[in-house]
């Protein structure tokens, strides 16, 4: 299964593409962000990350893409252009009948790291480990989408169907517990399908 | 000149367009409101208004679209949805080269009635007075979407041009008000262009 992770953002969304290897491991596919200049409009802007976008998905032909859930509580300058890159990935997904998942970042980090709370250096080291790399990648938006992708890959069964929460290791119940406290902080349904849905047409 | 209105939202996302004629008066082209289903996905959702919003834009080649200003502020569960389809049409426009202008619930009050605190209900009667309409076009998303298009359309040349406030009337001088209190609380740029932008390929 290949992911693609979007960890959203419109100076620098990063993009990362992980293939999963048999016994839980996973390969680095390709890594890099999308960059627009804050000295043009919004729209220009969020047409340009569109546009990689829509080339990365070209390129790599995902079969999930994990973006990062985005929170109004986040309540700095950059959100909204945050949540609109956020949105233009979803539709990218969604026109190519690939399916989304969304993650919080205390699931990617209980995913990667085993708790909810790690710090995000932490979290790139260990994405630098898990995919064999000899440093994280650059810049930390890079690595965050990267982290996104592992995150999709070694989701926990239990914590997306309701499953017997003692059959999980540390680290999946920290990630069901952290995708709980999502869940009842956001308005979305949860926004993961297992399938792809019928191509849509106008 | 041609405006395209878009009052964003996910459920309900109001489009008005309208053209101006000779005399600071206005004529109804088309209005309506793009919906997606609560109970899909996000993704889904945001596909299914994007093409709607598409295909209004092929429909009807705006010379200019007026998008809602989404403030993070407005911290209520569906602003991420609104702030998302909020980007949906600004790239719309963007990848058509039509030039985005935002404008905030104030200066569409201001715009329209002449007070930046006006009621919802005025705004929408104004608007079919504005239209010559028997009565104000339903659901208020609609009307929100017009009011939007004439709010572009009757914007005071002083409020983005740094005009003289002495030579504007009380309208523009709300406008002005409601524009600059904006511009102080926003992390973007005003995004008006006066020119399309040359076409951008990847």
């Amino acid at each position: 299964m290949r992911v693609l992770g979007v960890d959203p953002g419109l100076t620098r969304c990063g993009i990362g593409v992980v293939d999963s290897l048999p016994g839980r491991r996973a390969e680095l596919v390709a890594v890099g962000v999308a960059t627009s200049d804050p000295g043009t409009t919004p729209d220009l802007r969020l047409l340009r990350v569109a546009e990689r976008l829509d080339a990365w998905f070209d390129e790599h032909v995902p079969d999930v893409v994990a973006v990062e859930r985005v929170f109004a509580q986040h309540n700095h300058g950059t959100v909204m252009g945050t949540a609109q890159v956020a949105g233009l990935a979803m539709v990218a997904a969604a026109r190519r009948g690939v399916p989304v998942a969304l993650h919080t970042p205390s699931e990617v980090k209980a995913a990667v790291t085993g708790s909810g709370r790690a710090g995000k250096e932490q979290v790139q080291r260990m994405v630098a480990s898990i995919l064999r790399l000899d440093e994280p990648p650059r810049p930390a938006d890079a690595a965050d989408a990267l982290a996104l992708a592992i995150t999709h890959l070694w989701r926990p069964a239990g914590a997306l169907q309701g499953g017997d929460r003692h059959e999980l290791t540390p680290a999946q119940r920290a990630w069901a517990a952290a995708e709980h406290d999502a869940r009842s902080r956001s308005g979305y349904r949860t926004g993961v399908r297992e399938r792809p849905p019928a191509r849509r047409t106008r």
